[in-house]
C-alpha cells in the first residue's frame, strides 16, 4: 500500500487529515506543499488539484481531493478505529458540523488568526474583517456546540471528523489576543480541553 | 413521519435535495423560503439556520442543515433506492465532486447565470466576474467529467448526490447565452442529456 499526503503542516485542513491518519495508526508519506510560499500554484501541484489547494491524497494511485472526501475515504479503507459515528443522527451531526465549518467557520476563523499570525496570507490586516471574523467565528462555534449538546464530542461520545475540522483552527486562534473573545461560547472550554488532550492533536502540532 | 423542506424552488441546492426526495419517492412538505425576497434572513429562518441559508430539513423534529449533510441523512433514513455508490472508490468520487462543486463550482456558476438571470441577487452585472465565472465553471465541470470518466454518471453507473449537485446550476446556465462556452467540456453533453432525462430532474423544474 502507498499513501501520500500532499500539503504542509501549517494548513489547518492538512492537520485535520493528519489527525485522522494518527488516530488510524496509518503509515504515510507527506509532501510539504507550502501554502505560504505559493507552492500549491506551481504546475506540479495544479496537476493534482485544479484550484491549487491542499490537502490532496494519493492512495495506491487513486487521487482524492477535498478534505471531506479524503476523511470519509481514508476512514473507510484504512484499518484502525472508525471515526464515523455509528448511527444516522450522529452521522448527520458530524456532516452538519463539517458543512457549517466549511461554509462559514474556516473563512471566519482565518480572518481572525490570519490577522495576527499570517497577515500577508490573507491580503493584509483589515480591522473590519477581523471584527466580522470574531462575530462569525463565535456564531459557528456556538452552532457546533449546540450540535454537540451534552456529549463530549461534536457528534457524540467519540471523536469524529467534525472535531478534527474545528480543532486545528482553534489552535491558531489560541495563539492570538482574540482567543478569549472567540472562545467565549457555552460548552467550548470543556470540548477544547478534551481535544487538546487527544494524542492525535499532540502528534500533529505544526513545527 | 414528518418531513419538512425549508427553501424555495429557485435555489439550486433546494432542487438538489428535491431531486433526491423524488428519487426516494418520499412524501414531504415544503416551506418556500424565498432567497430573492430575502426571507432566509427573517428571524424565523435565522432560528433554523444561523447564517440564513437554505435548504434546511426537519425530520420528526431532528433538524439538518447544509446540503451534503441533508443528502447523506435522507438517503440513509428514507426508504427507496440508495443514491450512495456501493463501493469506496465511487463513494470517494461522489464526495470529491460534491466538494469541488461546493468550494469552486457553485460560486463560479452563479456568477455566470446570475449575471444574466438574477443580477440583483449577485450585486449587479460585473463583466469581469462573469468572465472569471465562465473559466472557473469550465474548470470545475472539466474536473467533474474527469472524475466521471467513461461512466454514465459522475460517481459510476448510477446517479448519486454529485449529479444532483451539478444539474440544477446547469439548468440555469442553459438559459443564458454563455451556455455553449461553459458546456464546451469533453463528456459533458452526454451527461447533461442523461441528467435532463431523469424523472427527478423533470419533476423539480422551478415554476
Amino acid at each position: 500500500m502507498s499513501l501520500t499526503l500532499y500539503g504542509f503542516d501549517g494548513s489547518t485542513y492538512v492537520r485535520t487529515v493528519k489527525m485522522l491518519l494518527v488516530e488510524k495508526g496509518a503509515d504515510f508519506d507527506q509532501v510539504q506543499v507550502n501554502v505560504i510560499k505559493g507552492e500549491p500554484h506551481l504546475p506540479e501541484h495544479l496537476a493534482r488539484h485544479p484550484f491549487g489547494k491542499v490537502p490532496v491524497v494519493d492512495h495506491d494511485g487513486f487521487r482524492v481531493l477535498e478534505t471531506a472526501a479524503i476523511m470519509a475515504y481514508l476512514d473507510e479503507v484504512l484499518p484502525g478505529p472508525s471515526l464515523t459515528p455509528d448511527n444516522a443522527h450522529d452521522r448527520a451531526r458530524n456532516h452538519m458540523a463539517m458543512g457549517l465549518y466549511d461554509s462559514y467557520g474556516y473563512g471566519a476563523l482565518v480572518s481572525v488568526f490570519g490577522f495576527h499570525l499570517f497577515p500577508d496570507f490573507i491580503g493584509g490586516q483589515n480591522e473590519d474583517s477581523r471584527r466580522k471574523g470574531i462575530d462569525n467565528s463565535k456564531r459557528v462555534i456556538r452552532e457546533l456546540m449546540k450540535i454537540k449538546g451534552d456529549d463530549p464530542f461534536i457528534a457524540g461520545l467519540a471523536p469524529s471528523f467534525s472535531d478534527f475540522y474545528l480543532a486545528p483552527a482553534c489552535a491558531y486562534i489560541a495563539m492570538t489576543p482574540d482567543a478569549a473573545l472567540v472562545f467565549a461560547v457555552d460548552g467550548f472550554a470543556e470540548w477544547w480541553k478534551r481535544l487538546q488532550a487527544l494524542p492525535s492533536f499532540q502528534a500533529t502540532i505544526p513545527q
